[in-house]
C-alpha cells in the first residue's frame, strides 16, 4: 500500500467522507510563494481570508510578512479581531451590517479600513464611527470593469473623496480597484486621473489596492499601487489550474469522498454533491477533478450524492474506493465545513476550525 | 410605514443583512398541510430533515403526526438521536460513514433503518451492527429512473435481500423509492414484481418509501407505498412555486438582504452572493426571487454579492433598501447559515439552530 492508499485508509477509519482536507506543507510554500511574489514586486501582501476564513491561517500569513488582512463581512473581521489581527480591510459596502450597531462596537475595539462606492454607505460609517468615537478609515471602491461594485468614473470617487474629507469621523484612506485581467491599462489610467484630482483636493490614496489570485501575474503593473489582495492562491483549485496561475502540486485543499454506488458499468456516485463541492462550474466541465481517474466525470450533484460518467474512462473505481476530488472553487467549498483535516509530511496532523465560516452578516 | 417594513428595519437593526429568516406560522401550516395529505393518502408522513436540520422542527413534525424522520447524513441522524428522535431511515449507502466507527456507535443508542444498494455496503452495516451487537434494519433502494442510487433491476434487489436474509445482524426492512414525476407506472411495476418475488422468499417489504415534495401531487399513487418522504415542502422555495406545488404563501424561509450599491440606473449589488443564496439554478432564471421588485433580475453571483439587472424593471430600489428574497434551492441555502431568525406574527420571535448543519458524513 503507498503511503498515500494508506493516508487515504486513515482518514477515512478516523472521520468517515466526505471530509475537506489540506496539505500544510502546500499551505506553507504557498503563503511563502505569495510573499516573495509579493516582495519581488515591491507590493505589500494583503491576502484576503475569506478563502480559508482561519484566524490560524491569517496569523501564519502575517508572520510570513503579510503587511495585515482583507476581509469581505464584518462578522469575518471580528473573529480575526479577537485573535489579536488588528490590520484590516473589509473590502466591500459594508452596509447591511453598519446598522446593526456591529460595526461600531468592532471600530470601538480596533481602526478598521472599510470600502465604500456610494454616499448612503459613507454617512452609515460616519454613524458608526461616530458612536465608537473613534474615526474610520475608508478606501473608496472604484470599477475599472468588473461590473460589481465601485464608482466607475473619477468624477463619482471624488465627491466621495470630498464627503469623507468634511467629515470628521471619516478619513480617507485610498482605492481599492479589483481589475479584470485585461484592465490593467484602464486602471492605470482611472489612477492616474484619480491621483492628480485628489491631489488638487489636498489628498493622497495612501491605500492603491489591487486583488485577484489569477491577477498575480499583473502585480506590480499597476504604477502607484501599494498592496494586492489575493485569497485562493493559500489553497488553489481547479478554476487556478484551469487559469494556469496554479500547478496540481500547489493545490493544498481536497475532498476525500467515497463511491457509493455503481449501478451500471457506465455510472456511479459520490457520498458527496452540491453541499460539499457547492454547485459552482466557474466555466468548467463538471464539478470537481478526481485525481485518481481524471477522466471520469462528476456530471451532475444532488446535495449529497456526485454523479460520475465512467464512459471516458478505461478504469473505474470499486464502491468503496475513496478518491481525491479537487473542486471547482475552493472558497465556496471551504464554506461547507465548520472544520479541515490537516495532513503534514503525508500524515494525518489534526483539525482546524474554519472560524470565520456562517459569519454571514 | 407597514408592518412589514418595521419587520425588515427591525431585523436590519437587531442582525444585519444578509440573514435568513424563516415565518413559524407558515412553518406550521406547511407542517400540518403535509400531515393531512399523507393522512388523506393513507400514507405515513416521513419528512427529511435534510431541509432543516433542526431537531426542533424535526419534533414538531413528530408532534403533528409524522411517524418518524428521514435523514441523509449519519451526522444528522446523531444530533437527532441526541434530540431524543429513534425512528429514522438514513435515506442513502451509509458506506463513508460507517467506516468510521460512527455507524455503529449510533445504531448501539437507537437501532437505525438504512439503505443500500450493493454488497459492499451491506457488509459494511453487518460489520457495524456487530459491532454494535443489534441488528440493523436495512432498505433496498431501488432505482426507477432517477438514474443516481438504487438498484436497477428486481434481480439486482432480491441478490441483496438474499445477503441480508442470509446476515445474522442485517434484518430486510423494506424498500426505498424515488420515482421520477412521471416514473410511477415504471415503480409500480417494479414493486409488483419485486413483492412477488421476495414473498418466494419468505420476505415481505414492511416499508415502502416513495420521496419528493413535488411528487406529493403523486402521493398514494404507489399502490403499496407505506411511507412518503418529503423534505422542502416545510419551507418551500422558487423551485417549487416554479413546479406549482408551493404557492407564495407557502414559502416560509426568505434572505433579507440590502441593497449596497447602484453603480448606474441599470444595475445594483446586494450584499448576498453564493455564500448565501448557493449557485443552484434549478432551471430558473436568476439566482432568486426578490419579492419587491420580481421584475429585477439577480443575474450573476460572486461569494458575497448578488448582480442585479434593473432593465426589465420600472422601479429600482435605493441603496440601503432591505429586500426579501426566495432562494431558488432552500435546502443549499439553509445549509448557508448556523442560525435562522424565526418570526411569528409578523414579529421576531427568536433564533433557531440549524443543528446538524455541517455535519457532511
Amino acid at each position: 500500500m503507498s503511503q498515500y492508499d494508506t493516508l487515504k485508509a486513515q482518514i477515512a477509519s478516523e472521520f468517515g467522507t466526505p471530509v475537506a482536507v489540506i496539505d500544510l506543507d502546500i499551505v506553507d510554500a504557498n503563503i511563502a510563494r505569495l510573499q516573495t511574489r509579493c516582495d519581488a514586486a515591491g507590493i505589500a501582501n494583503r491576502p484576503h481570508i475569506k478563502t480559508h476564513k482561519s484566524p490560524v491561517l491569517a496569523r501564519q500569513q502575517i508572520n510570513a510578512g503579510a503587511k495585515g488582512i482583507t476581509c469581505q463581512k464584518l462578522g469575518e473581521a471580528e473573529i480575526m479581531v479577537e485573535a489579536g489581527i488588528d490590520d484590516i480591510i473589509i473590502a466591500t459596502n459594508l452596509l447591511g451590517a453598519a446598522r446593526s450597531g456591529r460595526l461600531a462596537a468592532l471600530q470601538r475595539q480596533t481602526g478598521l479600513k472599510c470600502c465604500a462606492d456610494n454616499q448612503v454607505t459613507l454617512g452609515a460609517y460616519a454613524e458608526a464611527a461616530a458612536q465608537a468615537e473613534r474615526p474610520l478609515q475608508v478606501l473608496i471602491e472604484c470599477d475599472t470593469g468588473q461590473k460589481r461594485a465601485g464608482v466607475e468614473t473619477v468624477e463619482e470617487m471624488l465627491l466621495l473623496a470630498r464627503q469623507i474629507k468634511d467629515n470628521h469621523w471619516l478619513e480617507f484612506a485610498g482605492l481599492l480597484f479589483y481589475p479584470p485581467l485585461d484592465g490593467w491599462p484602464a486602471t492605470q489610467k482611472f489612477y492616474q486621473n484619480a491621483k492628480a484630482e485628489l491631489a488638487e483636493m489636498g489628498l493622497e490614496a495612501g491605500i492603491v489596492s489591487t486583488g485577484g489570485t489569477p491577477n498575480l501575474r499583473n502585480l506590480g503593473r499597476l504604477e502607484g499601487a501599494t498592496e494586492h489582495r489575493s485569497g485562493t492562491s493559500i489553497f488553489n483549485d481547479r478554476m487556478m489550474l484551469a487559469d494556469g496561475i496554479a500547478s496540481p502540486d500547489d493545490c493544498a485543499f481536497h475532498i476525500y469522498t467515497s463511491v457509493v454506488s455503481k449501478a451500471t458499468p457506465l455510472r456511479g456516485i459520490l457520498d458527496a454533491g452540491s453541499k460539499t463541492f457547492t454547485s459552482d462550474i466557474g466555466g468548467l466541465k463538471g464539478f470537481g477533478l478526481i485525481e485518481e481517474y481524471p477522466e471520469i466525470q462528476i456530471h451532475k450533484l444532488s446535495e449529497e450524492h456526485g454523479f460520475l460518467d465512467f464512459s471516458a474512462s478505461k478504469n473505474t473505481p470499486e464502491i468503496g474506493e475513496i478518491v481525491r476530488v479537487l473542486p471547482n472553487h475552493v472558497c465556496v467549498s471551504v464554506n461547507m465545513f465548520d472544520r479541515l483535516i490537516t495532513v503534514r509530511d503525508g500524515k494525518i496532523a489534526g483539525e482546524l476550525d474554519v472560524s470565520a465560516r456562517g459569519r454571514l452578516v
